[in-house]
């Protein structure tokens, strides 16, 4: 259980590292919507693994193929599915993983859930599971696009120590996209990528922080009292492997101001209610007031690494670790693009949502 | 909609701050649980205004009465439907509020989502609606105690700037009552209320942060792959009002360290696999791995406030604010016992769910 | 679990027949919607059991409370929990039944799968349950009159030996009131009075069937593959008590016609598409075509007699089951009032889902 | 919307009848199952076109791929995805069908609805879309008969006029698969074969009766009020094209009953809890009471008949309407098959729900 995520613009997603293949079911987009294949190949490109020398050297093609749902270029309101075959498999490779754990990956709680586990690569614990996400999101963001001219960014805001200067307001798609790297401040770019690369000869990786941006989104999104905005983004962004955190607007620096500081005066501009500020990231009552939506998720360092490690066999003997050939030494590039998805997800579904808020 | 939580240990919640009353439904506790209206009442007595000088000085009664679910002191395994009656209600306090947006409330947002409004106190927003969540949290905690013998902690580590120096491994529940601000730090929670105090003097609010423990929390919770235990656990918390982030374990300090540093290395202890550090609080691939669950969350200064505010009337016109009265200068005190709630419906659901996993 | 129904125009209800009361909580009903408790009780004193002599005499004031979801007479967008407390209640009068299972009662299956049963009356399996449903079906057939005007009508069409000649296209409200069996033929009505009363006095009860039509429902309701209107309806009143089957349009008699003859022409009828015969009841790939719905169900008769019977306890001692007191000779007259409910909170339901149904 | 079924054994479809192919993705089968992909192969043969000249000639090979879910033959625990893709198909066939209405068919209404339609054959409401939920129950069978040895047969009970005289009891499935109309009363057989000949050559279709019997269910299986296993049920099979109506033991002849007749006594046999007749048709309180499961299906003749037929363009223009080539003759040979597996899915379902009814 659990593969399926959203009440109205509803995904389902299957689909181990190692076996036939990935995909994704969209249940729930409306009908008459333009989709092009190229649509979601893009996205796909963009989180797709070898992209450059500071991403993971395993080499996959990630080809989409629509199954269903579209007719002549338009969804027909029925579900679309979009398979993505496996490729690059060598099961061989895993043989060493076989009985034993690897540290903070999750093998182990797999074994103890299920008796079972595919261990042949992450199985489902796979980022490759991610795929069907990216592919579904494509597609939401098209929607979003269409309704409201909605506008997603994810970005790299730190890699480790390097902590980038952005003011998110001023972030674009092309400076985000003008590095590997994926942060909007050139000169912490580069930073980064030596930051990386020495990781990566030290067979080490490492995490960060990606900070998140939504312009144009229609006010009255999110619904008392759990499906709030923030609670649902939460749900979605926190279900992406290797994330441990997230915040809104002013998030954890909310603690040290006083209600005085951080209150959003509300004013009126343009004959439009807007607030002079925004430590509430967009979002107040759990709903969306039309301001952009601001938040940050941190993720750790990779658990996949090549220097030796200690760990145990599934039968409770100590043994040593070395993860052999390709680790990715920071997914941070990639893991935005993945965010965007579930963002551009939960306000697709929340958008539709909203249809029957008012008689 | 957005008003039911769980799928296996469902809960419904209803009631505005003016009306009726407060209520919830629970659907799918399991048959058999011995279960007394005290264990609901005495959580309620935790969270309820007026229990001490540096919370609201609203007072408010909130009796809860069983109506369905249980017989002779056991539940029928139907839903559990508990009414706690509004009292204390003065509309009349509320006249002034009935055309102005009060700053970084839910004011604005419901109005622009519903076209209308309970403006007589905060309506669904209301932080009395998460009564009925406290309640059901209580089942659920009897719940997990009876099963697994697992304990669920909430307390204050943090208010305004004030951050107390505590290892959540060694907290107690008799630490955290031992003082009016519930933080286990007895040194910090002289300091904490004398901060509220002096808001409150000042007419403002303050935030702060809350630290969370789980012991004795079953192997194997959590689904891959929208349902992780830490997604299903960020949408509960960040549902709450007032909550700006959540972390994890190492949370946002992981962006620090390199995967050398914060692999959990696996050992064995007493015949269990366990993990030599617990970086990852908890919880791997999203799946309970029997450590203790480790997360924090930054709650920011509740908005009402009785200093002077600038804000606009629902037709735009600017106008000044002053909250007159009550106000409540930190509701940190009062929302852990929220915080554990939410923790306590997310575990008891997936418990309940577990018992599917394998055939 | 299971007591919940609909997922965009949701209800939930909860409610023993002995214990503090009997309720119902609607989530998803739009802002906006004129609401006024009389639209409710209207509906409660139609299926209330005392009405005639034909009925139950048991003695149910049935009095309903809304408890939150509404302010100054409209709909909030927020739950409206509705209440109705237990009255008449006496669990003396179930002693006897403690330890023995009534035949075709839900005794023995409650006990078998919950290991407990609260035996103090029917419990969770009463018709009392149906309460819940008539209070949120009044609502439901509110909003479907304010958006579409439409109509829903149910009527006994047999009851026993006696079938009703009826049209269904010529039934009115006005006809079906006019008398106590709500039969819309008058002289079958009379018939089936005193077949009832025969019933009655011989300890017995009696089943039938009611009829069903709904005018000017929207075109387009029911959504492929699963929730097909038909399988949404079947649903719906399958889970009444005392139904034993369901049949749309043509029903069973489909088995004896050809598709020369079952088809149904299109034809253009003041420039509306329309057919010149409705077999498929309202309803062609699952999605209604603006033509009547109808349909059709049959009721067992109540399984509460005043005639000695044979049954077991729970232990497995043969014993003789004299039912003492009232008992229900024919529910039809008010089963019509549950069925009514049960059709306007399907067709509400998918009216409001609809509205995502295109771009 | 609409594509899913089940909450705890959950199934959702995919596909068209033109277009890359036909899916199900399972989410919720328990780990450790054994599955081979023949389980799933034997009953898409059942289910496929081209079985015999009383189906329709269209050829189809329906082969199956699991593309997850499944290691080493076992089930993961994941979501299983099943692909099959579409061959035999030319869109031209298609082309005289653009903008006309078929009579009762979908054509009309997806139109009204989405606003687009694949007209290339049926599209979403095609038979073919029934594969998903074949394959998906042929899982569920074999989830079944592991924990249970539940059985579940269908069989064909009237084609037209022609009734077979079945005692449900003794129905075999080797008697069911010993003739090409899978009537298990065999001289009936014959009479149906010739009469579906007769149809076909008359370019029309015929429809009947199905009935159904399920061994060993286990007892509690429903839950009340509104998950009933009658209700379920009902939904699962009023979702299959063509139904017109349900009935669950004694059915609309229960009409026709006084309570003293109907009423099934409790009896104690072989220290087991029992009764003596089976009105209910092994469900009471809408729960599961251990007695065999009966119920039957009306199925309409099939719409596609190759006799001329009035009907009206999509612009409101009369027109004739011929089907072109192959059309098939009765289905209800093949919809056991379907009936069988949307039985099956409902049951695995309802006995992994059970697991959580008691602590």
């Amino acid at each position: 259980m659990g593969n399926s995520f959203g009440k109205q613009f509803k995904i389902s997603t299957w689909g181990e590292s190692h076996g036939g293949g990935i995909g994704v079911v969209i249940d729930g987009c409306p009908a008459g919507l333009e989709i092009d294949i190229s649509d979601i190949q893009d996205e796909l490109n963009r989180r797709k693994p070898g992209q450059s020398h500071i991403t993971t050297p395993r080499k996959e093609d990630d080809q989409a193929e629509i199954l269903s749902g579209t007719f002549e270029g338009k969804t027909l309101g029925t579900p679309i599915a979009i398979l993505i075959r496996n490729k690059d498999a060598n099961p061989k490779d895993y043989n060493h993983l076989k009985n034993v754990y690897r540290p903070s990956h999750a093998d182990y709680t797999y074994d103890a859930k299920y008796g079972i586990r595919n261990w042949q690569g992450g199985g489902r614990a796979s980022a490759r599971e991610t795929i069907g996400r990216v592919a579904a999101g494509a597609i939401a963001k098209k929607l979003l696009k269409h309704l409201h001219n909605t506008e997603i960014l994810a970005y790299v805001s730190q890699i480790h120590k390097i902590k980038a200067p952005i003011t998110p307001e001023n972030v674009t798609l092309s400076a985000i996209e003008s590095n590997i790297v994926r942060c909007p401040d050139q000169e912490s770019a580069k930073k980064m990528i030596a930051s990386i690369e020495t990781a990566k000869k030290e067979g080490n990786s490492l995490g960060g922080i990606i900070g998140s941006i939504c312009r144009n989104v229609p006010i009255g999104l999110g619904e008392p009292v759990f499906d709030k905005l923030k609670a649902d983004l939460a749900k979605g962004i926190l279900s992406i492997p290797a994330t441990m955190g997230i915040q809104f607007g002013s998030g954890f620096e909310a603690a040290n101001m006083t209600a005085g500081e951080h209150n959003d005066p509300f004013i009126l501009e343009n004959n439009n209610i807007k607030t002079s500020t925004n430590h509430s990231g967009g979002i107040q009552g759990g709903i969306s007031n039309s301001e952009n939506i601001l938040l940050s998720t941190v993720i750790k360092p990779t658990a996949t690494i090549s220097q030796e490690q200690n760990t145990i066999t599934s039968t409770g003997t100590p043994q040593k670790l070395e993860a052999k050939g390709r680790h990715d030494p920071c997914v941070l590039p990639r893991a935005v693009v993945i965010i965007e998805a579930m963002i551009a997800l939960v306000l697709a579904d929340h958008t539709l949502r909203n249809r029957c808020a008012k008689i």
